[in-house]
Parts: C-alpha cells; sequence; structure tokens
C-alpha cells in the first residue's frame, strides 16, 4: 500500500475542482500533442496570444536582471535614461533579483502601492506593514481566504459571486470551508443584488455555517460587469453590519472598455462613506501584473493590502508569509513599476502612453466584435464582454443535453469539447464558474489577435450553427469537423 | 466583532512556528530600521550578502526579459552566442516571460530536468508529466506534504530530522499533521541512525499516528552532512517495509567543500538497489535555483521530480498546481540553465565554469574559517560546516540560562538576540530547528563576504567571551555593547 495513493489524499484535495484547467483543457493539451493547433481562451493569458509587453517595464527588469549592462556605455545608451534611473532605484532596495526581500516584499515596492492606492482613492494606506507581494493575486487571495477559514468541522463560510472566478471555489474547498454562493443577475447585466446577499446570509446562519468574508470582483470575472459605487457602498454595509471581511478583487480595474461604467474601487467608496464603517470593516485588496495592459502573468506580480485589520493578525500573515520566505523579485520590480509608471514629463512616458492605450484600444475592439458575434447566434445571448472576458449563454437543444448525459459530461462541457474538436479553440464552460440552474455557459477571452479575430469569431459561428443544427434533428449524427 | 481576529484564527496557524524569521529576525529589521547595521546570516540568501549572479546565466535572463535587445545587431553583439541562441530557445517554447505555462511549468525545462536527472543518476525519469516546477523548493515541499497529509483529525504524520529546516514542522502544522523526529548524532558528525528512526515509526504508530512520509535533507540543513550511500539504502528500505513515501531534499547539492564525501542523490542509490524497492518506493527529489553556485533565492525556481506515483495521484497534484495557474517563469527559465548549462566546448563554457568554482572554493575558505574560529571558543564546539551553514553547540552558563528564563526567552533566542545586539550579526537559535534536550545551538550561514570574514568571526568570539564572562558572574550585570 503506497503512500501517496488516492484512497488516502484529503478528502479536501478530491472534493476540490478546479474547471479553468479541467477536462476542456487537458483535451486541449492532448489535442496539441498530435500536432494539431489550438487557440487557448481558456485562460486570460495576453502574452500567450501574442500581446507585446510593455517596453520601459521591460527595459527595466532587463537592466535589473543583467547589471553588467548599465556599466557598459555602448549598452547604456541603448536604453532611456528613466528605466536606468529606475533599474538602479530597485536594485539599491533588492540588492540583487536573486536576494531573497522581506516575506512581504521589498519595501520600495510596498511603499510604491501604499502611494499608489492612496492617490487612486484619496484614503490614507496603512502603511507598507499591512502591504504583502505575493506570487501572483491568486497567492494574496489564498492568503487571506487561509486567515478567515479555520478548516474543517469549524463550517466556515466565504460568500462568493457566482458565476465565480473557480480560484475562490478551489482554494475554500481545500482549506476545508464553505462557499456560500449569491447569484449575480444575467438579465441585469449581470448585477449585483443586495438583497440576495442579505438572504445568502441569512440561509447560511441558518444552516450553521459562520459567515467570515465575502468576496466580490470588480470588473467581474467571467461576467466583466462593473459595478457601480452603491452597490459598493452596499457591499460595506453588509460586511459592517454582518462582521464580514471584504475581499476586494479588483485586478481586472484597468480592462474597462468603450461605453463601460468605469471603475470604481471598494477602498475609494469606503474612504467616502467615512464614519464607522470606514474605520472598522475590514477589507482586503488584490491587485496583479498580469491583468490590465501589461498583462505580465508569467511574472506572477501579486499584492494585497489590509485595511482594518488588527496588527496580530497581520503578524499571523506575516508568519505565512515567512514560510515561503519571499514572494519571486522580478514580479514585485513588475509590480513596482506598475503603480509607478513613467509621468508625463518622462523620457519613456510618450511610449508607455501610447503602448499602453494601444493596448487597451485593442481589447476594447476585441470585446466589442465577440459580443456582436455572440450576439449574432441563434440560441446566444451575451452580456458586453468587459475585463479579459465573454461569458454568453447558450441555450441548447434537449437533444444536446440528453447526448452530453449519455457520454457522462456536464451540458456545457460537451459544448466546449465539442467547439475545441471542430475549431480548435479552447474555452471554459460555464460550470466551472458556477451558474443558474437550467442555464448554460462557456468563458472564452476577449485575446486572439485583432488580425485572428474574423476568423475566431467565424469559427465559433460555424460550429454553433452546426452544432444546433445536428441537435435539432435526431441524436448521435455527427458534427461536422467533430468526434463527437 | 471583526472577521480577521485572533480568537478566530485557524489553530494550525497559531501554533505553527517559525522561526528563521522569528524574533531574532524581527529584532534585526527592528535594528535596521534604527539606522543600525545588520549582517543577515539567518538566512542563506548569498545575493543578499554581495554573492555576483553567474554571467551566463543573467545574460540569457535579461535577453529573454528583453527580447527586442535580440534585434538589435549592436546590443546582440555584446552577448555571446550560446546565451543568444539558448534565450531564443526558451523563449520559442514560453512564447514570453509574462505567460502563464503549464502549471507544471514549461515542458522544455521539465525536459531538461529530466535529461539532468538521467544523466546524474544513470536512472531513468518517468517524464515530463511528473515533474512539477515551482515558485522555489519551498512550494514543491508544501505540495508534496499536501498529498500526504489529510489534516487535523486523521494523524498523519511525517518523519523529520531534528535538527531540521523548519519548513518541515511550519508545513506539517498548518496542514494538521504530525511531525515524528528522528534525531540526528551531533557526537557522530550529525550521523544518521537508522535504528533511531525504526525506533520513532513504532513510537509513532504505538502512539495512533500514521507515518505518511519520511524526510531527509542531504547535505544538512542546519546540520551540513553528507549521507553516506550506506544510509540512503537502509533509507529507502525503511520506506519500502513501512510504506512511507521518501523526500529527499537534496538542494544543497552542490554546496560540498574540500574532504567532504561527496554527494549522493537518493534517487541514484534507488537506481543501483534495483528490485521491488526501485520500482516501489515513492521518492520525490526536490532541487532548486537558490543555493549551488547560482543562489539565486529572489528567482524562486523550484522542481520536484515524483519516482512510483500513481497517475491518479500525481493527477490531484496537478489539480493542485492548476489552481496556483503557473509558477514565476523567469525561475523556470533559471532553473533550466541549472540543470543544462554551458557545457565543455560552450563560448559562455570557460566563464561559467571559474564563476561557479570561485563561488564554490570561496564558501570552502569561509566554511573553514567559520569551523575553525568557533571550535576556538569555549564552550562551542563545531562539527563541520558543510551546505550554506555553520550549526555551533553552545554550552550555556547556568546563570545565562536562569536570566533568560527570567525574560521568557530561550535560552539560544537569548543567546542570539545578545550577540546581534552586540555585533549586528543576525543568526537563527538552534530552538528554532529543533535540537537534543538540555543542548543550546544558533544557525549562521557561512555567507559572510571574505573580506568581512576576519571581522565576522572576531566579533562573534569577542561577543561569545564577554557573554560567557558575565554569566559566569552574578546576574544582570551588563554584556559590553548588549542592553541584555
Amino acid at each position: 500500500m503506497p503512500a501517496l495513493e488516492i484512497a488516502r489524499t484529503s478528502p479536501n484535495i478530491l472534493n476540490t475542482v478546479y474547471q479553468v484547467r479541467g477536462a476542456v483543457y487537458l483535451a486541449a493539451q492532448e489535442r496539441e500533442r498530435e500536432g494539431k493547433e489550438v487557440i487557448y481562451t481558456s485562460v486570460g493569458n495576453p502574452h500567450g496570444l501574442g500581446q507585446i509587453p510593455l517596453t520601459f517595464l521591460r527595459q527595466v527588469l532587463a537592466l535589473c536582471m543583467a547589471p553588467f549592462l548599465l556599466d557598459d556605455p555602448a549598452i547604456a545608451d541603448k536604453f532611456p535614461a528613466d528605466a536606468i534611473l529606475r533599474a538602479k532605484e530597485y536594485l539599491a532596495s533588492v540588492v540583487s533579483l536573486g536576494a531573497y526581500t522581506d516575506s512581504r516584499g521589498a519595501p520600495l515596492v510596498r511603499k510604491q502601492v501604499a502611494e499608489f492606492l492612496e492617490r487612486r482613492d484619496g484614503l490614507k494606506s496603512p502603511g507598507v506593514d499591512n502591504i504583502f507581494l505575493t506570487d501572483g493575486a491568486s497567492a494574496a487571495v489564498r492568503l487571506g481566504l487561509q486567515m478567515l477559514i479555520r478548516g474543517t468541522g469549524f463550517r466556515d463560510g466565504i460568500l462568493v459571486p457566482i458565476p465565480q472566478y473557480p480560484l475562490y471555489s478551489a482554494s475554500i474547498a481545500l482549506l476545508g470551508g464553505v462557499l456560500i454562493p449569491y447569484e449575480l443577475d444575467e438579465e441585469n447585466e449581470w448585477g449585483l443584488s443586495l438583497d440576495s446577499i442579505r438572504t445568502a446570509i441569512a440561509k447560511a446562519r441558518n444552516d450553521f455555517i459562520c459567515p467570515r468574508g465575502l468576496v466580490f470582483i470588480n470588473p467581474g470575472n467571467p461576467t466583466g460587469q462593473q459595478l457601480t459605487a452603491e452597490q459598493l457602498k452596499g457591499l460595506v454595509t453588509i460586511c459592517h453590519e454582518e462582521d464580514l471581511c471584504l475581499l476586494a478583487d479588483e485586478v481586472y480595474q484597468d480592462n474597462v472598455y468603450g461605453n463601460a461604467r468605469p471603475f470604481i474601487s471598494a477602498r475609494k467608496v469606503l474612504g467616502e462613506m467615512g464614519g464607522a464603517a470606514a474605520e472598522e470593516v475590514q477589507l482586503l485588496t488584490f491587485h496583479t501584473t498580469s491583468k490590465g495592459a501589461l498583462g505580465e502573468c508569467g511574472l506572477r506580480g501579486g499584492v494585497v493590502e489590509l485595511l482594518n485589520v488588527p496588527d496580530d493578525v497581520v503578524g499571523q500573515m506575516y508568519k505565512l508569509a515567512s514560510i515561503n520566505l519571499s514572494p519571486n523579485v522580478p514580479g514585485q520590480v513588475a509590480l513596482g513599476v506598475m503603480v509607478n509608471p513613467p509621468a508625463p514629463g518622462d523620457v519613456s512616458y510618450p511610449l508607455w502612453a501610447k503602448e499602453r492605450q494601444a493596448v487597451l484600444d485593442s481589447m476594447g475592439r476585441r470585446a466589442a466584435a465577440i459580443t456582436k458575434a455572440l450576439n449574432a447566434l441563434p440560441g446566444v445571448s451575451c452580456v458586453a464582454a468587459g475585463s479579459l472576458y465573454a461569458f454568453p449563454s447558450i441555450t441548447l437543444p434537449a437533444r444536446a443535453i440528453e447526448c452530453a448525459k449519455e457520454k457522462g459530461l456536464v451540458p456545457d462541457v460537451f459544448y466546449c469539447l465539442a467547439l475545441l474538436d471542430a475549431t480548435g479553440i479552447a474555452t471554459t464552460p460555464g460550470s466551472g464558474f458556477g451558474q443558474k440552474d437550467g442555464t448554460w455557459h462557456f468563458r472564452t477571452t476577449i485575446l486572439p489577435p485583432e488580425d485572428k479575430m474574423d476568423y475566431f469569431c467565424q469559427a465559433i459561428s460555424d460550429f454553433h450553427l452546426a452544432f444546433m443544427d445536428k441537435y435539432r434533428g435526431p441524436c448521435c449524427g455527427s458534427v461536422p469537423g467533430s468526434k463527437l
């Protein structure tokens, strides 16, 4: 009887589901191994689909990585003065990208985060001791959840929007907590209903669950919507009344396009509310280098700021972070540049601003194109794409649902596998995020490059029409180009 | 009642102790804030104490970070051809350092790890599907322990050497497991006794603990010793008989100096044993970019290979890794270069070999100097320093122990705080690693630069003599230069 065997694996691990890299992703990998092309729209991974990094950030990082470049005038002349200055500044703080920093991250970067948050929100930060840099925002979220969930037996609950980003469901399951769902209203552009949250809390308490935290994702993932100041105020009020820690997943704050409602942070709302709430509501604010115009997912730069959290709890989080010694240092520097980018008047500002705007404009065009293409299809309805995602609802024919069940597949997994098989487009089934009973969705990113957008939209259309056609007819025909 | 409060924090978190960044480290930080110098020998962080990164590695990473350098002949001419080739090769595999890779890491790097392990040990690797790249080896160790420990209530036990690296005690406590200690024998150069391991297993079973894994650290941390092939064979045999997963922490495999016994991996021993053990013993092999001659701690490049682990369990680990999306990509590239460095005949080989040897030679000289200086002190006895550490035993005067108790401090913490206060040298108390009852130690790295080594040894000597002198006399006098 080996030590590592499924029969003796933690039930929490076995019960954890993580579909972003689930069945469809695994099938996509298999397809790649067979030498076929795959367009991964299952993960928000901009560089993976050809997005170019912002030049200034990479200049700073390259100089930090190879400080000997700074000593060679022939090379140093090729870099703008502000990138050189910035690299020297970070190196003076961290010594080397190869040195552990403090387990919360380099003090200089944490200071830059504090200043950024204060500038953005007009609300003072408790300062560097309450700011933790992490290997990606996912690690920061896990750290927060770990502090809130005491594990199996305690029935600590976390309110999570449905649909949600499955980092939450997976981490809560792993920690032995209980996910308390509150539904977003697709009919109302994925709007948030404070009443439904209050109902979810009451029901949870009635089920002997102890609600400890409330997660919101704004702009949404997978749903892309922006919350209003009024809704954020409502969330703060609920957290205040119900003693919940508010977890503000605001990693898509720069991914707002066109006429969409502008991003407002929970921190800003909290500050403007003032009074007891501003001093008492515990707020964890998350941010990352992975999204926005940077899209630097692979650098794993994440951060969380803790507001109104007592020092002894911060100390326990520091201890947890310490076991990991140090977040990766290139990611820290990237985060520092992100929150403190070139400013008007700096040598690198024009290029930075131009590149940044070009990325966001292009994303806006792609979001609009995908939304339009999806809404043109019969049985598909898509709230305007935002963040990095479109999350269309698909009305599946009864025979498709029947066929899926015969194959032991959730119907939207069945649909996404067929889409992959027919087109090479890897998406994530709605069931991985949670969805209202009886509805089916899939999530695609808006990241396929613009020159492939026509093909991409056309391929989805062609597939969808063929799929609908097939399952209108009798079962077990074949979708053109698909094995399913 | 706020959500985040100590009274409602997980008991496993509260019970976790992590002294590498404990009381002495926190006091050192405070001292730095007061503007005083601190020499951090509490953490094995070579670049933090001035070690220079190996040029070739940083050339490859800088080119990967700023691919536009490759397009500019004026710059590209400044880089050796093999660094350019290597950067292009990694970029072809990962697309961008800013793109998520597969959650186990980039296939190219995992392939290079497999080839390295096969070359090193003459034993076939199960291949890339069984190799996980991680943000530092600590994350890899946690992943392994997570698969073995089912949590509070199950009493899953992990055998850990005492003294140990506290990553193990901390992670086991956090996961709700039980640490089963087995003592290394200081009298016998921190030798490993198979009998004491068997006794520890029997005792654990008698206490209704279910032993699931056995950790060894070779070369040792904090103890620096090398295991013999015979001892490793014994460990494999015990694991085979007792159904334990063997966790091989071999991150210091390149940190072997002078006349010390050469490093032998558990993988190699397993392969040479052959038979049922070679096919059945589950072995997790850990490695990192943080130690050896690279010392690239801040890049957080870690890896684990899983031998004889069933595919369904590997699948569960893959799911866990997926929740984190991707290990940081610069760290992955660094690990790739580490396991596949320039070879004889390559343009960069002479410089790589020279720099690498210079680092290791210097470490060897420093290890010898520290060992000698410590052994010259009354009441101090130090087995030859190895890995990155010296772990001297200190016979503390009874009055020092009494004074420590009066202040509510563990005696070796008291000693290390006094050392910090008098000299600015931050070490880690032996109690953070575990030690035989009634003995006291501290751990220092061997990393202070050679030009500061005389000062470093002298400062410890002066302090120690004054400390011993003081506590020979009546209590509550003052150590010169110390507040304690």
